[in-house]
């Protein structure tokens, strides 16, 4: 049973610790990127060191007092937010942001939980490496929430996601002890893999404090295209031929519907758009490819022997890092697009890479069957990973359908799950599909989850909520 | 309290399965491969199906009889081998080789947990793909025994180690729930990561029964060289240049020391010598390109190149596949020369990649404060890791050394420690490393690893007796 942090203990956290690491609760840490679910929070705490986290997770252990770990606040199913429940401690890194080392000869960084993305990024170019790790909101996103939910973004058909990209990590537990991680490491076979349990556990196992990451040679040359594609299933075509001429040559490889060119149109019209009538389908090729290979005559050598197989029949192909960027605005602006044409429902699924033609082919009717919808779908198709999502006829708002939203949600995720997919690809469970984790996920996965947790936190204190439903 | 399998635990179960599964115990499953430890078994089940595994572990559990899951037998550390304790079951995959699926388009196989190495890398080859994990015992290691291991080999540096090439599991648990989490999704957010805690647990948390393995593309041109290099820190120069040259295309990097070419000298003179005169250090570079690229002309810029920076003094670039495979052959034969001349320690370490040089100038010196031996360090210097053996004076015998031995390896074990590199980079910690683990691995990471152990296996049934101490 979890007490709510009231006065009493926030004043006796408030002892504890430094001045100023105890602080007010501004309106930011309750709300959530979407709108929807209004948080709750006794205080903010700030600590500065992992000692100081230490302390903050063992007194609200003792108490008995619910932590929401905090880091960006851009997560998208409401885990960083405890709208809910006991009032819990909202327990922030952005005080830890130390970049504690780099070594570029190893391709390793160290950096804390609270280091902004953006700034590994600067970090790794100061180097002349590259942190791969990419997402829309990594202006604000922390590395300890992109661990903590494990991360996807446009470069993981070439780098992994976030779990890949990591080689260590500094947690502290439930009760305040410190599991010291921290090691820069190739290849380590000493014991159970904590690091993975710990990377995409949503903060419901324990804070990450700082981690150890993988850096990644910056690839000589780099180059972009968007090729127009007859369907899903020639794009499917057309990364395997990219992959047999360029193997890991292919950074990313993003799919994009008309409707996205629509929704651009429509709400973003300063974006050029970049064929003169819209195509049905087209993906976005990123190429990043050794010394002695021209990116765009290789993107073009890609594109000839496409057309020549019936794969692909118009495209372009970047001249300059500035078309490269044009290209990549157009992909990175559909999010906002979308945001502003106002979605019905959203959703991060994913597929065998096998069956995501089928799949878009049977969505379209299965939604149908509930009424007239525009669909924008697009995202990692070199990933199996879709962001499919649904949006209300042109001139109707999506107020007029939240009764139709579960319904909508249901079906897609029927669907997913009956073709072997995924409900969220790289999103997480937060709290948002705790009943679609437990409508699709594996009985005996949920058994084992449920135990590892009153394992690692047997009052519940961490993240009440997220991921598993709380005991009470 | 675990009890043995004694007649009438055998009966029972021979009674529950069908004929042939409960088999007799032939000596070869009681021996591992560098003979040191003879273990013990009640009998050697090989079940047909995961419903049998099933059952096994069942009647197992609910016995208290112990279960030592057994793939290829080829582990270096006695996973495989209960040498003291109750009399265990010993669990044979051997008979579920079945390759249940190949999906070329997707790069994914499925297998069953008993398919030998060899035979997936058929099976990958029949479709133009690769399945990149490759070790000197492939003809009989079992897929489930690598994972189990998290086995790693000399393809580590571009493609990951076994944890790395697998998407999905299908695992029987200790009281014989079976988790079905054979996915092949490339993102799957869903929950903790239950397939990372299962690889590399060495048989103590489950048993795997199938896997859905990564393939990857096939380069489109493969090449091989050996450059002198100066040092090791000159090796680890030469790998950052090559890396910057051709990205993930150096597919392996492999150091060598004279006295491995010596030891070929003596034990297997029919291998051809690659230089006139014998190197103190040279190194094994293989790439594999994109279409496009010149393998042996790429290795030649690079070899130029790295020429002028002062980092290689001479080298060889095969000029066709038999050359690649001849070097290859030096390579992959080390071990067996050291095998007969005969270690007195062997240490599978890994150390942070800036620090190799620097171990490699410690370690003799502070082995030769025990004595004076012969040392023979080698590896996979794109992982840190190095196998670094120890050897007697030409002419002696390990058997000599015998009394040195744990102060052999506790002198270069507790060196890597203190510059923060692994006791166990690639073998696993079985029954041989108990001790390193305790004395060396972090005091909150085996009190976590205790906890995980107790809620899979609260029995204890699983292993016992490797990784962590047995209970009784």
């Amino acid at each position: 049973m979890l007490k709510d942090a009231d006065t009493g203990f926030i004043d006796h956290l408030r002892g504890l610790l430094p001045d100023r690491t105890v602080r007010a609760v501004e309106p930011r840490y309750l709300e959530e990127p979407r709108g929807r679910w209004p948080g709750q929070a006794g205080a903010v705490v700030a600590p500065a060191s992992v000692d100081e986290v230490s302390m903050v997770l063992r007194a609200c252990n003792d108490a008995g007092v619910a932590v929401v770990p905090y880091g960006g606040g851009t997560g998208l199913v409401g885990g960083q937010v405890a709208q809910a429940g006991p009032v819990p401690v909202l327990l922030s890194l952005e005080r830890m942001t130390k970049i504690r080392a780099v070594h570029p000869e190893e391709n390793v960084i160290e950096v804390e939980a609270g280091t902004i993305l953006q700034d590994v990024h600067t970090a790794a170019e100061a180097v002349d490496r590259l942190y791969p790790l990419s997402i829309a909101s990594k202006g604000s996103a922390r590395i300890g929430g992109l661990l903590a939910t494990n991360a996807g973004g446009v470069n993981v058909l070439r780098y992994g996601n976030a779990r890949d990209l990591c080689l260590g990590l500094e947690v502290v537990l439930a009760d305040g002890r410190i599991w010291n991680g921290l090691s820069r490491l190739r290849k380590d076979n000493t014991g159970y893999d904590l690091r993975n349990l710990m990377i995409g556990s949503e903060g419901t196992l324990g804070v990450i404090t700082a981690a150890s990451l993988k850096l990644a040679p910056r690839p000589a040359g780099e180059g972009t295209a968007l090729m127009v594609v007859e369907s899903p299933a020639a794009a499917l075509s057309l990364l395997a031929l990219a992959r047999d001429r360029m193997g890991e040559g292919i950074s990313a490889f993003e799919l994009m519907h008309r409707m996205g060119l629509d929704f651009l149109a429509e709400t973003l019209p300063d974006i050029r758009q970049p064929f003169g009538a819209p195509p049905e389908w087209f993906v976005l090729v990123d190429v990043g490819l050794a010394a002695g290979l021209d990116p765009a005559e290789a993107l073009e050598a890609l594109f000839a022997d496409a057309f020549e197989r019936g794969l692909v029949s118009d495209g372009v192909i970047a001249q300059s890092q500035a078309q490269r960027h044009e290209m990549w605005e157009l992909r990175e602006q559909i999010p906002e697009a979308n945001r502003r044409v106002g979605s019905i429902s959203s959703h991060d699924i994913s597929l065998p890479m096998g069956r995501v033609a089928e799949f878009i082919e049977k969505g379209g009717p299965a939604l149908g069957r509930l009424g007239t919808f525009r669909i924008n779908c697009f995202g990692h198709l070199g990933d199996g990973n879709l962001h499919y999502n649904v949006f209300p006829p042109k001139g109707r708002s999506k107020n007029e359908f939240q009764n139709l939203r579960d319904e909508i949600k249901t079906c897609v995720h029927d669907l997913v799950n009956a073709m072997g997919g995924s409900v969220s690809a790289e999103h997480g469970i937060g709290r948002l599909k705790v009943d679609d984790l437990e409508r699709y996920g594996d009985p005996v996965k949920l058994e084992i989850m449920r135990g590892i947790k009153a394992q690692f936190d047997p009052r519940g204190i961490l993240n009440p909520g997220a991921v598993l439903r709380a005991a009470d």
